[in-house]
């Protein structure tokens, strides 16, 4: 059953699916966007303060987004437009990844059939420390028989 | 010749390279990570707020860090970690991409061979609109022959 704007409970958790950083894909992602050392050159990594090859950022935000399918795929969501993240421990080859939201805040939009929501994103590896970070606006469309006065919340 | 912390002045511009939001890698991305509506169904697009299909926003990043190569491939990079960004105007199949970086600030790490520096990423389409409005914390590398004391600026 699809969750509308007005389903949407403060303080809600949503659980992601886990992702696996796979190593061909995740050099694959860094020579078609990010091909610099630390994400491809193993010796050049070595030598780097990360010690060893790490994931592109463009590369951790996929699994972030992959690993939210189940939870997207149930939410009207109409997209996130304000972001504010930290990747406050690299993702290496193998790493297990696992997205974990919670809904902080809603509010009505200025435009008819959306409503605006805040959330807080974490995304955890292996040893369940956090690879991502982050504070999220989104859209998320109201329920389409709702009338303007309860899309007011 | 690469670019160190020490060489990267306030206010100084980069420029990246143009790509292209190719429709079938836009939908390809969207299929295996970001799965709704608005970026993969014509139909549920066309009845949504945006009119028609609009790339993911992990596909716009990774457009944006396809556009950074050529900056990137030049400065001692070693990982952005604190992101705020937003997007004012969705992308669409064939629209044609440009990165814009801003040096706004830079300061001393507390750790040897790096240094903190700030900065503003504009993403512009093709008609100079933005897509990515950010503002990225970066750690460089300070040139390898510096002494403490030239990193602490």
């Amino acid at each position: 059953m699809t969750i509308y704007f007005e389903d949407l409970k403060i303080g809600a958790e949503f659980f992601g699916q886990e992702c696996i950083a796979d190593k061909e894909e995740m050099l694959d992602y860094a020579i078609k966007n990010d091909p610099i050392g630390i994400h491809l050159d193993e010796e050049a990594a070595k030598h780097s303060p990360f010690g060893s090859l790490i994931a592109s950022g463009g590369y951790v935000i996929t699994l972030w987004y992959r690993s939210c399918i189940p939870i997207f795929s149930r939410i009207a969501f109409l997209g996130a437009f304000d972001w504010h993240f930290k990747f406050p421990v690299p993702v290496r080859a193998n790493d297990k990844l696992r997205c974990i939201i919670r809904i902080d805040g809603k509010r009505a939009s200025g435009k008819p059939g959306r409503g605006i929501v805040t959330s807080s994103q974490r995304v955890l590896n292996q040893d369940d420390r956090e690879v991502i970070s982050a504070e999220i606006v989104w859209m998320v469309a109201t329920r389409p028989s709702a009338s303007p006065l309860e899309t007011a919340c």
